[in-house]
């Protein structure tokens, strides 16, 4: 170990006095500084249920459960986002929401918000701030607010670590890898925005906007999450943001496998023509593109218009792409597999 | 944002199958392989309250609370860690200490812990599981499974971002700055070790191994710091993670201030001799070394001895270090006040 390391610098080892200087460099600062900004900016909120929030060893809320969800992302600035075409705010408002989505995807109420940053001394305060109140944002929308967390120096790419922790009811609870054999798989909304997005942002363009916001904003499925697990009637779900083709395949266990259909994949609206003007292949996009953050669900073949009642109940849609089978892997109906799935070492 | 980022490479992506290849690199083994062994590896401990541990979604806890205590640390190479005197081991049993250490000092028992990794493509797997092993180890020694994270990719130092959830009764958590005038301060254990130990490993040194373990196996105070909460005699609380001048200031709200006794530092037995040694001060040491991971407590005058004794019961000692005074900030009765004081951004 090098420095005094692990200093303690939750942020609740901040005094709250001074003023904002948030036109410096965090160097400018320092860390007693910027904590200083973030309970003054962040340590105010009251929230139902959070007891302690920044300002202690740890935060406290009152009693989790009585399933406690835990769940963690860690983004990687070049890897899993890029200041080229993202703001600070983008880059909050997404880590907020990629984990928010996993909360979803359990069916669970997200409860809380933890953000360990690793930060450069040359990174502007107000950008780190703005990275944050988005974050804090979009969890508080959901019922999360941010809560702790901890400040790092990295010489290196900024990193972006959180944790979302939700509750729920234990036998409600959506689980992966308990379909069955025959079960319907259906998706929330629409698949392929957020690659579209993407492809447009590498090309620095700045519409249409709705894909560019899939993108660069999207938008957990918490709501539907909740309403889904109530039901009982899905038996299995996870969230897309692999891709449909990866993601699907969390809904079975190991000796099943998942047909898909290539013309049932409900496209965000617009998708063929932003396809044609980059030249790109719109189903595979909705296939493999990912960070979709919608929900795939697997239900009983006679429960399917009743979940999708259920759906509509909450405004959102469910659309049936495919079904359970017995092939291990993924089966496509309508074309060729495209090669796809991020993985992040390349293997 | 750049790759299909958020992958949703939870830990819970993982279907099991193929066999261990430790010898290989990250790279090598690719995110799906290594999220396979991570799985094979620390997908099959059952642990009592752990509903869903590696392989879904989010992991499932059963409640927790009446207090849900949440902290976090990130950890950074090269600033928190070095691997020139450090193993895999060493680092993944100190970033949970250092997490657990936050939760015994809100007198919370702890429930579980969550990893964020990012880790190199060149990163060896064996020494990824030996520090995922190690960290594991030392968070169910004290009762906090290791039950989910996540992995990215970092063109830069190795991140280890640990949050770790624990529960404790409301009205009995210890806090900070709940001290009062006249307070005693009292530290438990001996200080100046993880200072001394990081001087003789800086020197390359591997002697006396008492002070490099101090170093480099913290061992956090969980169960003082229940006993402690129990006692109900305990007016506020902080650890020790940036040095007692720094963290003794916790104990107090801003218009008061404490006075330490320079001559009652409880310092590690034989400090001095490898102080002089190594031609350093002890009591700077002791005093702003940080990372000794024990306990600071305030109490009343007349509640003292009881909390010796109720110390005592659970095996650990405290040691009276000083008082709860008018004057904000910190005196030193018998020296003057090291400059100390970690701080990431050199602020």
């Amino acid at each position: 170990m090098s420095g005094p390391p692990n200093d303690g610098n939750n942020w609740g080892m901040v005094k709250l006095s001074g003023s904002a200087r948030t036109h410096q460099a965090v160097g400018d600062v320092g860390e007693h500084g910027l904590l200083q900004l973030i309970a003054e900016r962040f340590g105010r909120f009251k929230a139902p249920g959070v007891l302690v929030s920044i300002g202690d060893d740890a935060a406290v809320l009152k009693h989790i459960g009585p399933g406690a969800v835990l769940s963690a992302d860690m983004l990687v600035e070049g890897v899993d986002f890029d200041f080229a075409w993202a703001t600070p705010s983008d880059v909050g408002a997404k880590a907020a929401a990629a984990n928010l989505s996993d909360v979803a995807a359990m069916g669970a109420k997200p409860r809380c918000l933890m953000l360990s940053l690793g930060l450069r001394t040359r990174d502007h305060v107000a950008d780190v701030l703005a990275l944050m109140t988005a974050l804090a944002r979009v969890g508080r929308t959901f019922g999360a607010p941010l809560v702790g967390g901890d400040l790092s120096r990295v010489d290196g790419p900024m990193i972006v670590s959180v944790t979302v922790v939700g509750e729920g009811q234990l036998r409600a609870l959506l689980r992966r890898q308990h379909a069955r054999l025959g079960d319907v798989v259906l998706v929330s909304g629409s698949l392929g925005g957020a690659a579209a997005g993407l492809a447009l942002l590498r090309q620095g363009q700045r519409a249409p906007r709705s894909f560019l916001a899939r993108q660069l904003r999207p938008r957990p499925q918490v709501a539907l999450g909740l309403a889904l697990a109530r039901s009982g009637l899905v038996t299995s779900a996870a969230d897309i943001s692999d891709g449909l083709a990866k993601d699907a395949l969390h809904l079975v266990p190991p000796h099943l496998g998942v047909e898909l259909v290539r013309e049932a994949l409900p496209q965000m609206p617009g998708l063929g023509r932003v396809a044609s003007a980059l030249g790109a292949d719109p189903y595979t996009w909705a296939l493999t593109g990912g960070e979709d953050f919608e929900l795939v669900v697997a239900t009983r073949q006679r429960d399917v218009p009743r979940l999708k009642r259920v759906a509509a109940r909450v405004g959102e849609t469910l659309t049936a792409v495919g079904r359970v089978v017995k092939r291990p892997g993924l089966s496509l109906q309508g074309g060729p597999i495209p090669r796809g799935g991020f993985d992040h070492f390349g293997g």
